[in-house]
């Protein structure tokens, strides 16, 4: 079983874990990806998808930033996609407890960050 | 211009050349994606999309092999896109010219083979 | 300040987030990677360095699994990586507080694993 | 056999098909990866030595711009790899006939460019 793996963290332990992995993974898999403002809508729904296979995973709400890509689709119509266009929570549950991780472009950090809201 | 690095190309290399980059673009962004029978189309339609934005793509077809990627979901009920789950074809166009690049596994190779189709 | 953002955690609790996030972050960013046993050495040491990057990473052990990649490499003499040749382990410390993220193919759940090793 | 899949490309036209793939595939397995100044070395030896393993290349030649690097290694002390931070040439072989494809960062187009060099 895989729960044995798992007996030296707590719930909330966990939780915390399989979402730093699921954030992890996600950022990992679709940086790079072509996109415009016009395909948004299909990569937000897969990378939803995607991710609510993971184990642990609840919930997913991806929104991408549609002034950014716009801003960056110059002569070519598109560009790839970067971590700085990532706006996503991902709710992991183990048991009764579940914990929010989220990834924001933080301007004082000029950096993507990966945090757990409470 | 974009089409004036392009002056020592025929119609045809060209159209050889934008295919073959797509393809292998491909693979690398997605191959790895958490996958299921169940996010097979959300994933297929986000691939088809976002392809279709790179350069002298007009068409994208793409059919992931359900029977492996079934066979391939243990106990988690999903796994990671592998190469040999790809069926998939990219037609590039450059003025009057078309071409068909493909991706198949090829059993005598034992290998997801790239090539083109007349 | 990056620290701001997460006095929700405890030094454990973050530990266990960054070492989380650099595990699925590995795993999504070179599953797919082109290699052979004659390139195993320069992509785990590459790896390594690429990963020892991420916030709170102390160390990075790579041990790719040369037996299953001599035999997926077959009649072209190389195969992409898989999560499944992957044996790894991530130390991460927060203050006084270290913590171990592994993955490693487990036989009995037809998978590779991420857990926290004590 | 492998050749009996291109009888219909001239020794010209594949070549340039599998700079084209390995261009494509290059770019999108390693945009993303964490980099900084220290790291560039490890990682153009990686990228080189896995891309060499492909059909028909015969040569990789990898340079990362360390400028771009270090200008978007903010607070945290590294970045993600980026198409514009890519200089890169693939040589392919096929029988007699080489080609050879570049991607550089082109600002009249604000794009980073693959094409074939003569």
């Amino acid at each position: 079983m895989e729960e044995d793996y798992f007996k030296n963290l707590s719930d909330r332990e966990r939780a915390i874990f399989e979402g730093g992995i699921s954030m992890g993974a996600l950022y990992h898999q679709f940086v790079g990806t072509p996109v415009s403002i016009d395909t948004c809508s299909s990569l937000e729904h897969a990378i939803e998808e995607s991710i609510l296979l993971q184990p642990a995973v609840i919930d997913v709400d991806v929104s991408l930033n549609k002034d950014l890509i716009k801003q960056s689709s110059g002569t070519m119509g598109y560009t790839s996609l970067e971590g700085n266009m990532l706006n996503i929570q991902i709710t992991t549950k183990i048991n009764e407890i579940s914990v929010c991780t989220c990834i924001s472009y933080m301007e004082d950090l000029d950096y993507p960050l990966m945090y757990i809201k409470d």
